[in-house]
């Protein structure tokens, strides 16, 4: 009886970006009491050993270029999941609503009218850079920050970034998923009148032990990439 | 003898914007095993009853308008105290390096040739927005978001905002820490060709029980928060 009154709700939770000890207490907790799990290839697996024996773990995938379930299977599966009556948890990679398409999981729940909470993660948009002793700003040098993907929806109809207006901007401007495209976007900055020889930096894998980081300009960086076959994760 | 050979450590570490359950794992691991903690007036203050008994606690400001310690006497305490062989922690609102001046601190003591870690933690300027139902990207909608400060170093030579590059760039803009000058950078914004009627909302004591939002246009909300009384911190 009181199991079928019992309402479900689902926590979309930003897991941080690798390393363990950058979990939320929230996070952690949000685990602790999981009767469904959901979650992603950028997420610490160990997180896994904090949910309770009987807890249904997910795996929804995405490494770059194998989805496991689609954006639109997973909607289905919260939606489905929090409506009979669980506590269902989605662990992100980072935080859910920077570039974690939290806000698509979000509108879906809030569409069907099913409870849900926002726990927010570190980013590895921050903590990466700061892993490979980068701030992303440094009072005195930089009031600004731009957080781009290099990935973006392919069924948007305009290309939402302005390299021409990112390259007048300046500041530090960090790019998140865009490996794959990297040698497109340096030419595009470049086109865009961004100096060839801006120091960037890539870091893969950013706060987990597999961290490595690879340091060029804007003009060299995508020989780099080929040449140390540096892969995804990477911002 | 063991006593003098120690070696300290500073560790600067992000305690997250304000709701307790978004302090990290490590967080709170480092002020359980201080000896000082060096401390802000946007931590939550809670935090320090995880610290030992034996713990130092300095308050190091910084309220607006009311700074406790210089940021310059702030760097020179954490160097002496981790000379001295301590354990230090530097607890700072949100993430140290997201316009933490973390970046100037572990610039003093690295020049100072001391040891130091940097634990990242989530920013107000994500989880904010997220606890006022505000994803900062939304696949689909946006590619990019940039964070600015409101609040530039008055010694930096030029003001390294360039608005109308932000105006042109669009995407969602996220300022920090600006309550107090949002007439002046309102009116810079709209001069520099940004629609008057664009959505702004304000957040004060983000994620915490005293969350306030306040939402406007770029028009009225410098009126609106005359009208509110609504003050510091804010994003």
């Amino acid at each position: 009886m009181a199991e079928k009154t019992k309402m479900g709700k689902c926590f979309l939770v930003g897991a941080g970006p690798g390393d363990l000890g950058l979990v939320t207490l929230r996070a952690k907790e949000c685990v602790e009491h999981a009767e469904v799990v959901v979650y992603d290839y950028l997420c610490n697996q160990e997180m896994m050993r904090w949910a309770p024996e009987s807890a249904e773990l997910i795996f929804a995938g995405k490494k770059a270029g194998a989805h496991t379930l689609t954006q639109a299977q997973i909607n289905a599966l919260l939606a489905d999941k929090t409506r009979e009556g669980k506590n269902v948890v989605r662990l992100k990679g980072g935080d859910p609503f920077l570039f974690g398409r939290g806000a698509e999981e979000a509108q879906a729940l809030a569409a069907a009218g099913l409870p849900f909470v926002v726990v927010p993660g570190v980013s590895s948009a921050i903590a990466g850079p700061a892993y490979a002793g980068i701030p992303v700003t440094h009072r005195g040098k930089n009031s600004h920050v731009t957080f781009f993907t290099g990935h973006e929806d392919p069924e948007k109809t305009e290309s939402a970034i302005d390299f021409a207006a990112l390259a007048t901007l300046g500041g530090t401007q960090v790019m998140l998923m865009g490996v794959e495209r990297i040698g497109a976007i340096a030419r595009e900055m470049m086109a865009s009148g961004v100096r060839k020889d801006l120091p960037v930096a890539l870091i893969r894998w950013a706060t987990t032990e597999r961290q490595e980081t690879l340091i060029g300009t804007l003009e060299n960086i995508a020989e780099r990439v080929a040449a140390k076959a540096f892969t995804a994760p990477a911002i």
